[in-house]
């Protein structure tokens, strides 16, 4: 049995304020012409669909389109669950009607463990589709005291199933879940993964997957596998963050032989826009080839560049950020800008001293001392606010 | 054919502030039960399902659960359109893999009007599912641009559709729409329709329709034939405002005989609670038998009533509003509260001279009419406020 498994669609993401959809569907087209070619027996999404509980239209028309041509015009069954950044119950509507036709979305967590039974020239391949879901949801949903990790939650979601599964069958688990090899912490995550729960606890151990011929998962971006060779994360078909960077995005092909056996071909998709960062002095970055590129520049000019963003979006267009080496940028208080200057470190009093100096050759006074601070302050309460209201904003239409 | 024709669930719906899921479950349940006992052979629902594009997720599951045991369990065809207040793009989400299931959800307006086919005994029955549209997304679609109005719009979509009728088949038209006899103004609106254009401009003669053999309609919220017997709408199956208060509520069986003569039965819902307007003096109102429906009070007392929604709800505990008609209350400015009070029609400082010379027997001192004047205009100014901040709220989740 031929699978494509893929995750991470984050339909309807923001990226520093620009929407991915035009990125999003450029790569979900290869993948539909390489469904109409390769003929998989199913599609896999392993959670994240959407980036958000409520996506804008446009993400829902997206999704809308791309399953309708897989599943009615390519004949070819989806299996799919939620990530934590869908909403259960949104992306749960009308699962039961859309079986039929052969789409699977497993939204809202379910302890039926009713495998999704696709069939091949070997026999019954088993899915188990299970979606994201904390320990308090598991805990409920099972009546199981003692879930109070991620871990100890799919550990009872995998021995509630181990009795129901044939063994007849070749089995395949799909889910959305931070799995690593034991249960550790993994430093490898990129920014755009939300953390499921804070310090550790959201680990899951590898081990649990045993008993299926192949896990299928989703959460993580980066390709990879954790532990075995037949737990597999796909990653993310688009680079949605500057940590991505030097991922290679696209998705799997999964081939189950008749006893179970897996191998795998890594598929490559080619992004509309790659995203990545240029380091330079902005007169070599003016003299570059122009770039439609989703690009983070990194100046290394010891002086300030005025209007910089200005400068480089006329080679970049597409430029998301530009990042200042000088002093000047230290004195904004950006760790990421400060990163690699000499005066790294160094507090915003002492700093703005040694500019002073450096710029007007005598000591600063007391009074523009104190008005320097004052703004200071004025700086860190809005932007304090800023992010409040922006963290606001967020929980609003979020899942977890 | 036997057809249950329903619309305007307003899913998701808050009255006063009350989430009307719980009284929406309850006549929905004597929908499912009549489907199971009628047996009909669709059932229309023709727009406004939802009470908003982003509705709460106990009206999506709420939904979910309805079309699932309609289209599954009781392998019923569903015919729906959206209307003014559902997301035509989210209500549109799926409905492609859904249609081989039995479930016809037209959400996004489109002028290929390929109509859905049923079949009886008698032969084949087209139906023509249009979406709720405003004339500007009719003209865009039909390239059509003497398209202005409302009434404009549905005449180009039914001139569009008449060619594709089949001469065997009996034709009918789901739509969405404030319909009215030629097209005039109606004064019988509720005060739940939120209008779809401001003076006149949102009516569409009922004259359009007249090659159908059936039109099931929805948005007025009364049950009501326009013109002719077969242009009908099924009316809300629940009251959803006070305005409202008169309607008989439930939906039509609608029966087509193999020329298409339509014979109708009105059905009626019963509520988990009623919702009615109760007059009196709070003292009679304390001596009544308690009540879970939802009430609104008249106060005729002329002395102004204290805490009276703390009075009120220790016998009606779903009271929903509580208007006095004493002196006092003409003092807030409201004009329902004013009605039938002898002084209704003065202005508020009048009012306010009137009131201070009854209760203290004197002429209001300048100094007071100013101190007076004051804190209305602050009232105002807040009250302008907060209606602006909640028409933002508003906006931000309607598609109208």
């Amino acid at each position: 049995m031929k699978l494509f498994h893929t995750a991470d669609w984050h339909l309807g993401k923001l990226v520093q304020n620009v929407y991915m959809t035009e990125d999003q569907a450029y790569v979900l087209e290869q993948l539909l012409r390489d469904i109409e070619t390769e003929k998989p027996d199913a599609v896999i999404i392993a959670g994240d669909l959407y980036d958000r509980a409520v996506p804008p239209t446009e993400a829902v028309q997206l999704l809308n389109r791309i399953l309708k041509t897989v599943v009615v015009d390519l004949r070819t069954p989806v299996l799919a669950v939620s990530g934590n950044h869908d909403s259960p119950s949104r992306l749960n509507f009308g699962s039961d009607i859309m079986k039929s036709a052969g789409l699977h979305m497993c939204g809202e967590f379910d302890c039926a463990f009713e495998p999704v039974v696709l069939r091949d020239e070997f026999g019954p391949v088993h899915f188990y589709l299970v979606p994201f879901a904390d320990p308090a949801t598991v805990r409920h949903a099972l009546q199981q005291e003692d879930i109070s990790s991620y871990d100890d939650a799919m550990r009872a979601v995998v021995e509630r199933i181990k009795p129901r599964m044939s063994p007849g069958a070749r089995n395949v688990f799909i889910g959305h879940a931070f799995v690593t090899k034991g249960g550790g912490a993994e430093p490898n995550t990129s920014d755009s993964e939300r953390p499921l729960a804070i310090g550790g606890a959201e680990h899951v151990s590898s081990a649990h997957f045993g008993c299926f011929d192949y896990t299928a998962l989703g959460h993580l971006h980066q390709a990879h596998h954790v532990g075995v060779e037949t737990v597999r994360y796909s990653g993310s078909p688009l680079k949605y963050s500057i940590s991505e960077e030097k991922h290679d995005k696209g998705y799997l092909i999964v081939e189950l032989d008749k006893d179970g056996k897996a191998t795998f071909t890594k598929k490559p998709l080619a992004p509309l826009r790659d995203m990545r960062t240029v380091e330079g002095y902005i007169e070599e970055i003016e003299r570059q080839e122009r770039s439609d590129d989703y690009i983070y520049v990194r100046l290394l000019d010891e002086l300030p560049v005025l209007s910089p963003m200005e400068r480089v979006r006329a080679v970049y267009p597409n430029a998301m950020h530009v990042g200042q080496n000088s002093v000047l940028q230290h004195l904004s208080g950006s760790a990421e800008q400060a990163e690699g200057g000499g005066k790294a470190g160094m507090d915003m009093l002492s700093l703005f001293r040694s500019f002073y100096k450096d710029a007007k050759g005598a000591d600063v006074s007391e009074e523009t001392e104190q008005l320097f601070l004052q703004v200071l302050r004025e700086i860190d309460r809005e932007e304090g606010e800023r992010h409040e209201a922006h963290q606001a904003d967020d929980d609003g239409v979020r899942a977890v």
